[in-house]
């Protein structure tokens, strides 16, 4: 034991992965050995699932096969609908209302007695969640709109469904592809705050509906996934002012402003999360003519390297820099976008959590006591 | 940075804590400087609750209030009573059910805006929660009866209000008393799984409905709070069998059989949560006259003491060797053992929680990347 504090755990090695890589110097994300941007751009996000839960990029068949599975358990049931419809009523913010649409997937779980140590049955589990989530989103926000949810159609990729089921129109394949790709570049990233509490979780045993719900629920906080809709709300307000980009981003930050989306904890330079969502913003942009969003974030990046030289301290752009902008282009509500990054990160919480098991030690760190001492209880009526 | 693997965090100094103390090697167990002992006969649960979430025993004026907040809070929403019936009718594990209504709570927060790093606000929160628990526990254990839920009682103490809206009757000031003392028994214990989950999730500044939901995710695990039904089904062997219980435990064993509840990753000598347990036990059994399970616990324990000198090895009665025949002869169902658990236990997440909070640092290890490198995405058409 040492008696060194820990705080924040930073550096402390809790596990070994096969999962994902980062080399914060060099930009650098890796998912079990591929470079981010190859599977992103030459992979589909059910292959990414497939590669993160069984360790290799599928086959045509074992593709199918695995797609199919998906497509089948995307259906939810009635009474989580019924559940969301009163939390849309009370107008709950949806990470809580997946928090507790994830949480009671579990009810209708098919195989709600397999042995906790059963991995083959755990991996089946976390993927009806994964399949499920979009489908909770989608009923999520129409039904706070007043509308119907839309049944999922199982023709259409797990990126284009879900556009589907919360817009009511089939995606271009601009479009598709791009949240295609935005999930892959969200699926894992390390032990981060949600994926290690899903870890932590699921070293008891608990089932991974528990691991699942904890990870939502971490995911929301602002230190963590809660932040990814600042990008977007500052860009609305340069937006509004109706200013010139350049000198908008000068008046803010010489007034002390932090610009949000920009310095990572692990990444000393630009995020690569960021410049493949970068590019993607450019096909949107020209897609659909409106190129604001494009020039905004152009123009702060470049006020932010060139003038302020940010990138030479180790702070450049991270991934919420381009995404919310990505978004936004697609017309994704604003507070979507954190459930959004939950979808895509379930892939990976299942994925530690099953690598974790499989030589699975109960988690449980030590605190130093610094309390009082030997104290006795005084009779209530002479405190 | 070490590039020690410490799998477990087993010995790792996470934080300092001025809550709660353990002496493995002693058998001690100390909340804010009282041993626990002390706390359990001569303080209420609510000013155990009180102690731990604010430094200090009540005088009976801040207790009075307190108490009163509680019962105020005590009431849960249709809606969620709704989905708790749906989950019933889904025949939904106590402690899954548990987990969505925790979480379901948060729509009717009424200070859901509230910053995140206010942490009297968080504590406000929290005390929301805590106090709506047993209300989630006891309509959710009536409607899956078929029975109406019961209105809490605000004139009853939090243990006896319990137990008054599961059995639908005023317990004896026995049962009371027990029901109130294992409470404080199980309200914290360190930085366990369950409690170092809700710390992880609440670094990131999440909300306390999420951190509190993970924890009851996390207790829900068999490594953890899920286990401690088990002793109780093992007394009912025991008694099913007809045997006398000396020769029923020397034959389990002597097959290889472990019994439960014997054992602790944190004490070598007896648990002094049982030692307390064990003696509430005697009372329980002298009100009632059904003597049984005191008669089978003592054997079991004699044999295994005396017999096999378990003890010696560091391998003692632990907490739920006692709460399972204490949880039986008040009437509790046996699935709701860990429940119950997480329900005291919540005073210690918030407690963890908030203390953290107030020097903050967002928890998030490393792992040793061991996968694949250097791959390239072959087009699945020639995979």
């Amino acid at each position: 034991m040492s008696d060194q504090l820990k705080k924040g755990l930073e550096g402390v090695l809790v596990a070994e992965s096969s999962l994902s890589y980062i080399d914060g110097d060099a930009g650098k994300l890796v998912y079990r050995g591929y470079d981010i941007e190859d599977l992103a751009r030459n992979a589909s996000f059910e292959e990414v699932l497939y590669l993160l839960w069984n360790g290799e990029l599928p086959t045509e068949e074992q593709l199918a096969e695995f797609s199919d599975g998906l497509s089948e358990e995307q259906a939810i049931d009635q009474s989580v609908i019924d559940t969301l419809a009163a939390l849309a009523e009370a107008d709950e913010r949806p990470m809580a209302a997946l928090r507790t649409g994830v949480s009671m997937l579990s009810a209708t779980e098919p195989e709600p007695d397999a042995d906790p140590e059963d991995l083959d049955a755990a991996r089946r589990k976390g993927r009806r969640i994964v399949a499920k989530i979009p489908t909770i989103l989608g009923a999520y926000d129409r039904l706070r709109r007043g509308e119907e949810p839309l049944d999922p159609d199982p023709s259409l990729s797990y990126a284009g469904n879900f556009l589907y089921m919360l817009t009511g129109e089939q995606p271009t394949d601009v479009a598709e592809e791009t949240f295609d790709m935005a999930l892959t570049l969200h699926a894992d990233h390390g032990l981060n705050a949600s994926t290690f509490t899903a870890m932590v979780i699921g070293s008891t045993y608990a089932d991974v509906y528990s691991s699942l719900t904890g990870g939502v629920g971490a995911l929301s906080g602002p230190l963590h996934g809660g932040a990814n809709q600042d990008v977007i709300e500052t860009l609305l307000e340069l937006d509004e002012s109706g200013q010139d980009p350049l000198e908008w981003v000068k008046e803010q930050t010489e007034q002390g402003r932090r610009i949000p989306g920009w310095g990572h904890r692990v990444y000393n330079v630009k995020d690569p999360r960021a410049r493949i969502l970068q590019a993607k913003l450019e096909d949107l942009s020209e897609e659909s003519g409106e190129t604001k969003w494009l020039d905004y974030t152009s123009a702060i990046e470049t006020y932010l390297t060139e003038e302020k030289n940010l990138p030479e301290k180790g702070i450049a752009p991270n991934v919420d820099y381009y995404s919310g902008a990505v978004y936004y282009q697609l017309g994704i509500p604003i507070d979507m976008y954190t459930p959004i990054f939950a979808m895509a990160r379930c892939g990976g919480w299942l994925a530690h959590v099953l690598e974790y098991q499989e030589d699975n030690r109960l988690i449980r760190p030590r605190g130093r006591y610094v309390g009082a001492e030997d104290r006795t209880v005084t009779p209530i009526d002479e405190r």
